[in-house]
């Protein structure tokens, strides 16, 4: 099959990569608006050509589009508008309810499958692309009763050779899940670094002092904001609602440490605690 | 050598594994008041024999104390009444202010050792130690000018024996560049957790969708109260302060997705981003 993967960044790339390696595509054609990244992809042999949006649908049956969701949005009516009958088109984007509301009554709606790969790293463009991203990880399918019955076909067996689960949501459980599980790992992490490089005038200290425990929780901030600042746009109703809480529990530890309540410290950490039998 | 382990928990029985391992230690006599943990340190071959502290003492020349800093605050005195002229008696603790002020006037101060080493998992008890812990991560030394030069060249040969790097700071500093650099990603982890636990109802989604991203910021949260309470408790000034900053800094970032403004929020994120030069 060949492929037309938009976008030869981290995810498009790593797509790219996998999709190859467990024979799913025979050619790669890359679409990339900025020339240096499809350059790269290319060198990497990351893709097998560089080619134009419009030249690059003509000649593949599956279109990956692995773009920032700004621009994802922009663009997905004038791809759709370009689908044959024998295309289904998948996004990779990280937030969905405005993305299928621009794809809703559109007469080609059923090539589309909304689709998010629970995976990545704090790093972006083709040189972060690496194999196995999404073995053994989650791909989410969104509202696929709206898409055409081959096209989910299609994309359930790639996820299934991808080694990957499936999950099925609409876009409203969607966007409130990642909000939950993925979006506010990052903005914390984005405040927690901006924190320490305010409050540690003495940067040669961060790096004599850290360890794993700082590194995990701060590695986030490393994240492209071409990426993230369009996620927290486009999900900014779930992103603001748990963002709330979450300053909500860090006043109530500030609380419990201005009165010295370390007992009831102790019974919060406990309670945090459980999400040890969440993520084994 | 000889050397004594009191608290055989994960920094304890791995520091005890990697002394043996290293060819510092020749025995290593285990003391715990958790008898169950001083029989499973003794089955995992962690330690070659349990005792008492008493006894421990009198057999061994290091005696490296790694138990929790308010069981070490309680019990550091008796200890130090203990030591004998030949003794270097090491702690390994997460706080270091209150500790040093406890061993201050001390007739046998000189022979103690602040040490703090920074490393560590999310895990505790003896079945929890590893190999390999302390390989190229820090060891703070603090306040080594009011330790005998014996003393602290011992540590620093045991440091180095272990692969670590040594740094030195007083006290105060340590507590203060700890705060930031240990203590409030471990706030921040289990207030991710608890808001996370109280937002999403459906616990099934976490683990479905939770990819590296949201482990890597919340695993923390597995960590136990019984080591991190006495650590906020007797570093509370300083975390207090970091963690009014990182409200600080989780509000504006509310501030400007309240009021859509993407393109602050775009440079806030450039500016964390520039953790990646401290990192690596």
């Amino acid at each position: 099959m060949i492929v037309a993967v938009v976008g030869v960044g981290l995810i498009g790339g790593s797509l790219a990569i996998s999709l190859k390696e467990k024979g799913v595509a025979n050619w790669i054609i890359g679409v990339d608006n900025n020339e240096e990244n499809l350059r790269k992809a290319q060198e990497l042999h990351i893709i097998d050509e560089a080619s134009n949006l419009e030249d690059a649908m003509k000649r593949s049956q599956l279109v990956i589009l692995a773009i920032p969701v700004d621009a994802l949005l922009k663009s997905l009516g004038s791809i759709l508008d370009m689908a044959q009958p024998n295309h289904v088109i998948m996004d990779v984007g990280s937030t969905k309810k405005a993305l299928l509301h621009v794809a809703a009554n559109h007469a080609n709606r059923g090539r589309f499958v909304a689709a998010h790969p629970m995976a990545g790293t704090e790093y972006s463009g083709p040189e972060a692309a690496v194999r196995n991203l999404f073995q053994q990880k989650t791909m989410v399918l969104c509202d696929v009763k709206n898409s055409d019955e081959d096209a989910v076909e299609l994309i359930e067996s790639v996820v299934d050779r991808l080694n990957m689960r499936t999950v099925y949501m609409n876009a409203e459980e969607h966007d409130l899940h990642t909000a939950y599980v993925s979006h506010i790992s990052h903005i914390t992490s984005f405040a927690l670094a901006l924190t320490v490089l305010k409050k540690e005038k003495e940067q040669g200290r961060i790096f004599e002092l850290a360890s794993g425990g700082f590194e995990s929780t701060v590695r986030l901030a490393k994240s492209s904001p071409d990426m993230w600042v369009p996620i927290f746009k486009h999900n900014r109703n779930n992103v603001l609602d748990v963002l709330e809480e979450h300053i909500n529990q860090l006043e109530q530890m500030k609380q419990l440490l201005q009165n010295e309540d370390y007992d009831t410290f102790y019974k919060l950490i406990q309670k945090s605690n459980k999400i040890r039998k969440i993520l084994k």
